[in-house]
C-alpha cells in the first residue's frame, strides 16, 4: 500500500492533473470514478496504471480484480492520499492514468468542431459530450481553448474521450485541415442567419466561441458564414455548450435520412 | 461602512445563501456581480439593499450611485466581509438582496418546462437561461428539483430569474396547471420517439429529469408520451442542461412561421 506523498505515482498524477504540457510531456492523462475508468477500458484504451483506496465500492473493487487480469497494476493507497488526489467533491476511491493516444480520423471529415477560446472547463466538457454523442468525426481545438485533457473537462466529457478524435492546433494546420476537407466553417454568432435555414448537410466545420470574449479575430477569418440560433426576448446569449450543443444536433437533424 | 460580521445584514445574505426555506421565510433572495444588479434593475425588479466594496469598478460605482438615486438603500462594507460572502471565485465587490416576485404567467401558456429531479444548479441554472431564451413562458419546479433561487442557479441563470416566471408546486399542482391549460407533456428520455418526427406546434410541457436519476415516478404518470432526441455512436445520454436546451430549440424551430 502507497502511503508515501512523495511516492513517484502519485507525484505522476499531481503533475497530470495540473498544466497541459506536463500532460503532453508525460503523453498521459488521468481519469477519476468508477464509470470513468470502466469506459476507458471498454473502449481498450491503454492504462498505465490505476490507483485505489479502502472506500472503493464493490463495483469498483471487482474492476481493480478485471483490471488486474489484464496485467494492469492497480495499488492501494492509503484513503487520505487519494482524498488529497482527487478532485471531485465525492471522490469514488479510484483513479486511473490513461496513455494520450491519437484517435483516427477520416481522410475527409464531413462534421467537424473547433471550440474556440472557450476557457470554462465545464462548457468544454460538456461540448466534447455532445459531440460524441451527435456523431461530429473530429473536434479541433485551437491554442486559446483549455486543454481537452484537464481534470474537469474529462469529468465533463463523461467518457467522450475515449471515442471522439480530439487534435489541438494552431491556427494555420486547424485551416490546412479544414481546406483539405473542403469543408464549409460556419461561426456561431449573434448576428448571423438562422441555423433553421442554413444547409448544413454539406461537409461542415462548427466554430463555437468562448462566453467571455466570443470567437477570435483567426476564427471569424476562417469562417466562410456566421450562423445564429433564432430567440426570443431580451436575452443575451445561451451559454457556450448549449448553443453548440443545438448547432450539432440541428447538423444531425438536417442529414437524418 | 459595515465593518462588524455580526451586522444584520450580512445575518440576512448568509441565511439567504443557504436553504431555500430561508428564501422563502425572507421572501428575497441574493444576486452578486454588476451584470446581474444591472440587469435586475433594468428588469424592475425591487432591490431591498445593496452592499458593495472598495474593489468595486468604476462601472459598478455608477451603479452604487444609480442606485442610491432611485432610493435604494447601497452601503459599503469592508473588502475581507465582501468577500467571506461572495460565492463566487472573482468577486465583483457587489452584492444586492431582492424580493422574491412572482411575474405573471399567461392563463393558457402553450410552452411549459417542468425540470425534474436536477439536483445540479448549474444545470438547473441553464435550462432557465435557455427557457428565457427559447421563449418558455413558464417553469414549474416539482419538490424534488434544486431551489431556482440558490446563488449557484442564479448565476448560471444569467438574469433569466428576472424574465421568466417560476414556480416551485407540487405534484398536484402542477398537473392541475398542466392539465387546466390543456398541454400535451412530453418527457425526454432515451426511449421516446424521435423529437424531429414529433410534432411540437401544440401546447407543450416538457419534462427533463435529472441526470442521476432521470425522472420520477409522478412525472412519467403525468407525461403522455416519451421523446428523445436520436443520437449517434455508443453515448448514454446528453447533460440534462444539453438535452433540455436542445428539446427547448426544437419546439421553437417547428413553432417559427
Amino acid at each position: 500500500m502507497i502511503s508515501s506523498p512523495h511516492n513517484p505515482k502519485l507525484k505522476l498524477i499531481r503533475a497530470l492533473q495540473g498544466r497541459a504540457r506536463e500532460r503532453r510531456e508525460a503523453g498521459a492523462f488521468v481519469v477519476d470514478g468508477v464509470r470513468l475508468v470502466e469506459d476507458a477500458v471498454n473502449s481498450n484504451w491503454k492504462l498505465r496504471f490505476a490507483l485505489f483506496d479502502e472506500t472503493l465500492s464493490e463495483r469498483g473493487r471487482a474492476q481493480v480484480e478485471s483490471l488486474r487480469s489484464r496485467g494492469v497494476d492497480a495499488e492501494e493507497v492509503s484513503a487520505s492520499l487519494m482524498k488529497s488526489l482527487s478532485e471531485t467533491e465525492t471522490p469514488q476511491g479510484i483513479l486511473a492514468v490513461l496513455e494520450l493516444t491519437n484517435l483516427s480520423i477520416p481522410n475527409l471529415p464531413t462534421f467537424v468542431l473547433i471550440p474556440d477560446q472557450i476557457r470554462d472547463p465545464g462548457n468544454l466538457g460538456t461540448l466534447l459530450r455532445t459531440a460524441a454523442a451527435a456523431g461530429v468525426q473530429v473536434v479541433l481545438l485551437p491554442p486559446e481553448t483549455t486543454d481537452a485533457f484537464a481534470p474537469k473537462v474529462v469529468r465533463a466529457g463523461m467518457g467522450a474521450h475515449f471515442r471522439l478524435p480530439i487534435r489541438s492546433l494552431d491556427w494555420e494546420e486547424v485551416e490546412q485541415v479544414v481546406r483539405s476537407a473542403g469543408l464549409q466553417v460556419f461561426l456561431a454568432d449573434m448576428d448571423g442567419q438562422s441555423c433553421w435555414e442554413t444547409d448544413l448537410r454539406q461537409p461542415v466545420a462548427l466554430v463555437i466561441g468562448g462566453e467571455a470574449d466570443g470567437a477570435s479575430e483567426s476564427a471569424r477569418k476562417l469562417a466562410n458564414e456566421k450562423i445564429t440560433i433564432p430567440m426570443k426576448g431580451d436575452v443575451e446569449s445561451l451559454n457556450a455548450g448549449v448553443a453548440g450543443s443545438v448547432l450539432m444536433f440541428e447538423v444531425v437533424r438536417q442529414r437524418k435520412t
